[in-house]
């Protein structure tokens, strides 16, 4: 039996993706596309299963609000949802105790895997250190995924008791050293060629352990979220970040 | 409070480098290292509490009768344990309930991730693949490592239901495509200037994660025999493999 | 002064790409654009200084053969010059002297110095081993690119007098040690989530050097056609492949 | 027939290695060794026609005055060679024009390679970066290989009118964008488990060519010093650093 998915924002780049990815899958059946302007009832009268929603932080809550309230599941990559969002959506959830919501910032599956592996492995190795890599477009360095893959880190080996990384350095050129993120050195590549990529090295005697995500694709999400349409039926309730579903 | 550890084969090339790494850790102390000829009653005398045995398949059930008959913790990176020897040892440890075995095979920390990590993700990816690097004199293709992280990958995809890798290939110059160890892809390299090395390459649309370990020194054993060390006194019982001591 | 530049299959994707980097490049000017049923005279009458041709097999010899006769430059990526077409196109050069011709089965300028590079370094490394790693879709393991990779390898190494990389290989799963290109050792990897990448490893005692390639945008070429087109007016006759140009 | 090796500092670390390794070689044959207190005639009378000199800045210019008299061809590892000592040794030669003399700062032939494949790459890329990865003890950062790889590339650079590498980064933490050495970025990766590595990474459109070189032991200089041996007597005369004997 198909799983009946419908699509929010279905015009946009991402909804676009999402609405190829759906109908090249064997177990889904693309049931409703919604964007700016259509009836949003639509979705009820299709008989759809789950909304994926990739819109705009002004419209997404009245989003939830309707599928809530139809019963009907939501993976959710629209951003901007704070504690106060957070609390109005398991209100909402509530109320209607059989449906699941899924909201996550990262729909990567490699990404999410990245951080969760690096901190497992944190505490066990004398030495960290991560290297984004990115386009030279980008604004920020280090990336956001950067940043909080090595806090993560820094909290593992904090948890752990683990103290600094060594380092001799004793004469440095400003910078060499990359920046400092909660003690875990963090250092941005920028280089035409590049889109998205990320390398976590971890070191102790004689032996290092290496984990790299590349994205080249601006459709990576779609796997993560597929994997979102699939089991949300069997997660009531709000789950916040993709992780829990990958039951690691 | 230290540990006292005691070191048996500690004449060995691995057995001298077990008692290096325990003289260097603030947290253990050598209480008593033990060779061919020597009295292994030295254990007890010098209050030792556990004790690391990289000898000899023809020895080591001896020396682990004599250790549990005392109380003492064992660490043992000794090979040949088959289910009769592995039995025999239970019996033994029956009788001292609060004393703990640890039986590894592969003690370098890297390489029990790497394996764990691949096991864990690979049903999340549409493409595995594993290469594994080593220096020319190795005799075998692919390494026991490559072979077992292959299978293990394997299994969780064939217990997810997950294909299957994709390949196209329908002219191929013979041994292009590498081995075929349960549907998993496997390459050797031999090089000049390698030690050992292994990647597992996982793809999906888009974005691909790679898990790669790096040994360059035959030393990279010792982390985790310390890790193994410091944990034994916590889990009586017998432990084969690193895994559970490392909590993931 | 800016270079006038045209294309001749303009509205193929390949040659909408050229004519997007054209426009973009300050020093270049994109003068006419000719497809299917355009009038191939409108380079002579725009002052086209050089024609890019990403066309067909069957109608680049009559472009080749106007261009030349009026004296316009020509860039060529498209297929199928065996002796017989070189023969004639050096033949139409003799009567325009002054005029430049470039062909070249490979652009991109990355995997042209991967090529060199590989050829220079192979004598001076006990071993040398070629990974190649595509997309799944790819139909021949290994890739034309890696396996014109190891014959020039082979061929540096067996005119420097160097021997057969070691390899005390005795007992081999079929397949692990990849595919024989004149000695040296190919692996292909199809993986999801890749595009077109290259690998060669070389290494001697206690040294490794890797090359590699990643070329994840089908627009790769375009920095190589456009280095062709500022180049072919100082390298009046027939060039073929892009090495020359690069002058190492 | 083979070439007659003498080895001055035969005890040291690396003389001990020079000293292996050209017993080790089918066409060289150790004739003598020197090391403090031996007498330094020993060369003449073992009819050494090559010494390889890894001693000492105190001694190294007795040495040689020594071997060009005697017309003892030298290959030398010793560093402390300034202009004052460069002169004088030419003079030396100048009295024994078919003497060769080779001195060069740097043996390992992967690390030569990067820098020269580095240079040779850097004008066809819009960017480059530089990444040195070393063990945790290493005082020095960016490292002196490093940082000489990044000036060779900026000297290409601007000798071929290209411009800078580009890079939109607005929001950066301290650091994070590597070091600058000439407008190229290096960054230094400190790891316990790793020995000393480095990475040149190239891209433009499409795609990125990365050189890597790994040096993972000590030893990893004697090939070069070997291909100095062999290549000396046919190249009288002074050569400072190993590229030219390359022949790239």
């Amino acid at each position: 039996m198909t799983i009946r998915v419908g699509v929010l924002g279905a015009n946009g780049k991402v909804g676009q993706a999402v609405c190829a990815a759906v109908e090249a899958a064997d177990d889904l059946e693309l049931s409703a596309t919604v964007d700016q302007g259509d009836p949003i009832e639509s979705f009820v009268e299709s008989k759809t299963q789950v909304v994926v929603d990739f819109t705009h932080p002004d419209v997404v809550m009245n989003n939830l609000k309707f599928l809530l309230a139809n019963g009907i599941h939501a993976v959710v990559g629209t951003t901007g949802f704070d504690d106060g969002r957070i609390a109005e959506v398991r209100e909402w959830l509530a109320a209607s105790p059989e449906t699941g919501v899924l909201i996550a910032p990262n729909f990567a599956i490699g990404a999410v895997l990245t951080m969760r592996f690096a901190e497992q492995a944190a505490r066990f190795f004398d030495s960290v250190e991560v290297i984004e890599l990115h386009h030279p477009n980008k604004a920020d360095a280090p990336s956001g995924t950067a940043y909080r893959t090595a806090r993560l880190i820094a909290d593992a080996r904090a948890a752990a008791g683990v103290g600094k990384s060594p380092d001799a350095t004793s004469t440095e050129l400003e910078g060499a050293r990359g920046s400092d993120v909660d003690g875990v050195r963090v250092h941005s590549i920028r280089l035409a060629g590049l889109v998205a990529h990320q390398e976590v090295l971890l070191g102790t005697q004689g032996e290092t352990l290496t984990i790299r995500h590349d994205s080249i694709d601006r459709t990576s999400f779609t796997p993560g979220v597929l994997l979102g349409v699939r089991e949300i039926a069997g997660r009531p309730g709000l789950t916040v970040g993709l992780d829990p579903f990958l039951d690691l």
